[in-house]
């Protein structure tokens, strides 16, 4: 493919010599001569002179001081990842429709076009929609719903009990969880994550929503579309995410609240309050970015803090013995 | 089934229309006409006015203003999950006993009405009592035993190694981790939980204790009877617990330590210390939650706390400065 | 084996009676007579005074009180290492080879004396080396390499898809992740980890590197030799840690970081930055040690140091009311 078709399937517009021939595409950094690579991120912005590709997307505004072919779109990463499917495609599966050594039950429907591996456990009546993936040896219980181009990586339990007891003279007495997980189009979930079914009702997760590894969801939960949770995040039980929520690694949400739309929370936060639209908030416990910033600053600086205090206490203890001389005896010897 | 014949079963006293047909149990918030609710916490008690649920289970106290069947009972939760395993009852499995695609070793032992999933894996010499449910891709490990009425959650593990390495001029030499794992009776472990087997002896988890998502218990623990160990939990490895002792999501434990009886240890803390029995901690590091409180409210309010600092230093600079005025010059030029 | 015996096979020298037959070892606490123990640890030094073992590893300096025979080594705890490993012996298999019900791929290639666990998924033109252990339920997927004598426990996941998505007008679109990973040899993974394949080139994973339970390596790590991850470690994508790099249970590291060699970063910490060569960081954010200690304990006295700032505002405004009784009242205004 050369660079002037390239451009005609990711609609970028080509700036010098579009006849070359690509054939990969990499980060600018690793990039070889015949690859196509990209600029999305301004801070790589320097890399762009020292790259061995062929020819870079970048951003309209982009101007080089190196002779380079140029693809400029207004979404560099976008047009990017549309390269890299032109080039190499999705996975190929090594077989097609059911692995005779998955264990799909009678009852369960999975839709035309649905790839299971080896290992992979359906249990009765769950639905599987179309083009969906699942990996090995991942566990889907019984009554569990997913929609279509749902991808579930190996390991991955779906629809396992909800952590529900009532403690009674200090047993735990295990309450049925007879609701299950419902989960829309376009969903990935990662290797090991847990999604827990719900005691009554359904768990679900929106439509387009993507979660990385070692992720679990707690019952009851109602995660919107097009959410991102980063590898490690928990949300317990019964908590609400509008849309276009990012939870960043390992950050934790408690039980029972709500979490705006377009909400982003910080890599180890520990959320244990509702959270407004279109609000970021970090730490443990999570604050708006802003003040959270300013927080953490003087929290390392804490040890210079302290000095400061021990200075003023020096400073005072002088000023009122000094005060002392001049005759302030009483309030001298509150000081001390 | 009617509310007086659920109200028996149940052990709850009727207060309105015992002759209604009840179906189904829901929250308060979810319920319909002809399900039962309950009302265990005194936070949602403005819930029971809007409820359409045709009873709830309800503390003696509670008298609402709306006219609804009530039914009283000293531990409404409790109640609650006797009314859904009636109603509901458990988990109804697709086989019985061991499922021709489970992996069992011909020296392992399982116990009557145990049921074993497809795609688990039970080791050589392993013991499972009677009545537990491995579900499916579950691994146990050579050696371990379990009690009765055992739950493992889908691609749990039971005795892998221990992290145990003894390093020697930069290189780590494994150690052999020839113990075992015993589960005690009743105890429920959810999915992605890995059980490290000891070095030597045995890792225990003592009776009733349940276990959530993606729990890690480090080689030779003790684990106490009735714990509760919430998702994403981390122990590392010879550490103690009692009985009662509550773990709430992502916190971790330090090794070799000792958590005494009915310790509560709060979401995402981290333990460094032993802690006496019926101490509540939280916090990394993890303190008396009294003490924990007040840390922490300082601790977001650090800005103010700064300028609170800054307003004492322009005082104190302008008490010197003035007292300069009077005579002072020395101390003033000290404290500058 | 008598002591003596012991003795010559983990290059040690017997101090006392060498003539007593060993059968075991453990713990100086729960050693029993027949059996050897070790201190490795000088913190454990008052154990060996009430231990029942028959015989003690221990450094050239320790000499007990109680008369014991000792086995004198450099290197205590790899001595004991040896001796577990001549008394035990690592896990005996109770297959050798492919199990048949693991699910090896036919393109994948497999080296001699490597053994697969039932459940285990090998993919498409994956290669194991040699003297590998594959447990029960673990997923390789297609096109990833490990070395000689890698062990892999239950249900972890290797080269499962980088976290990698293209959002475009708030919808995220997977970028195929076509790159591998490559384990060197000697590695170890614990249970239910997920290592991520590159999105384009390897994630690697060094020379005898050993990672503990439910840890995630994002796409296109570079994690060097000799590193030891412990329990519930998230490393986000692109990240290079050095040699002998070790991070403790529940650390996190942000994607694109450098880490030098021989770095430590202690339990829950959060890295947000490169790290130096030698460096020991701790904390969230982390901190070089020596800093980070002086700031969680000015932390936890937060309480204290708030009334240290109220005795300061009290004396300072005694002082100014002072100083407005001797004529500074403009000043005196100020203050309040």
């Amino acid at each position: 493919m050369t660079v002037d078709e390239l451009a005609t399937e990711i609609g970028a517009e080509v700036v010098g010599d579009g006849s070359q021939q690509i054939t990969g595409a990499s980060t600018l950094e690793e990039a070889t001569p015949g690859q196509v690579s990209f600029l999305a991120n301004a801070k790589y912005a320097r890399q762009i002179e020292s790259t061995r590709a062929t020819a870079v997307i970048v951003a309209p505004s982009i101007t080089p001081t190196k002779q380079i072919t140029l693809l400029k779109s207004s979404d560099p990463y976008y047009a990017f990842m549309k390269a890299a499917v032109l080039l190499y495609g999705h996975r190929k599966h090594p077989h097609t429709g059911i692995h005779p050594a998955a264990h799909v039950h009678e009852t369960a429907t999975i839709g035309e076009g649905t790839t299971i591996y080896p290992g992979a456990y359906i249990g009765p009546r769950v639905k599987l929609g179309r083009d969906c993936i699942i990996y090995p040896n991942v566990t889907i219980y019984e009554d569990c719903i997913l929609g279509d181009r749902c991808i579930i990586h190996a390991s991955t339990s779906i629809g396992t009990d909800g952590y529900g007891y009532a403690t009674h003279k200090g047993i735990h007495h295990k309450i049925p969880q007879v609701g299950n997980v419902i989960i829309e189009n376009d969903v990935e979930i990662g290797a090991c994550c847990s999604i827990e079914r719900a005691a009554l009702g359904s768990t679900t997760i929106g439509q387009g929503t993507k979660i990385d590894q070692l992720v679990v969801i707690g019952h009851g939960c109602k995660i919107g579309p097009h959410c991102l949770l980063v590898a490690q995040v928990g949300i317990a039980g019964s908590v609400t995410l509008g849309h276009h929520v990012t939870l960043a690694g390992q950050a934790g949400v408690t039980g029972h609240l709500k979490i705006g739309n377009q909400v982003t929370i910080g890599a180890q936060s520990g959320v244990m309050a509702d959270i407004d639209d279109q609000s970021t908030v970090v730490g443990s416990p999570a604050m708006p970015v802003s003040h959270a910033r300013r927080v953490y600053m003087h929290f390392t600086q804490l040890p210079n803090i302290i000095e400061r205090i021990k200075t003023l206490e020096q400073q005072v203890e002088e000023l009122a013995s000094g005060g002392s001389d001049d005759g302030g005896g009483d309030d001298g010897a509150e000081v001390v």
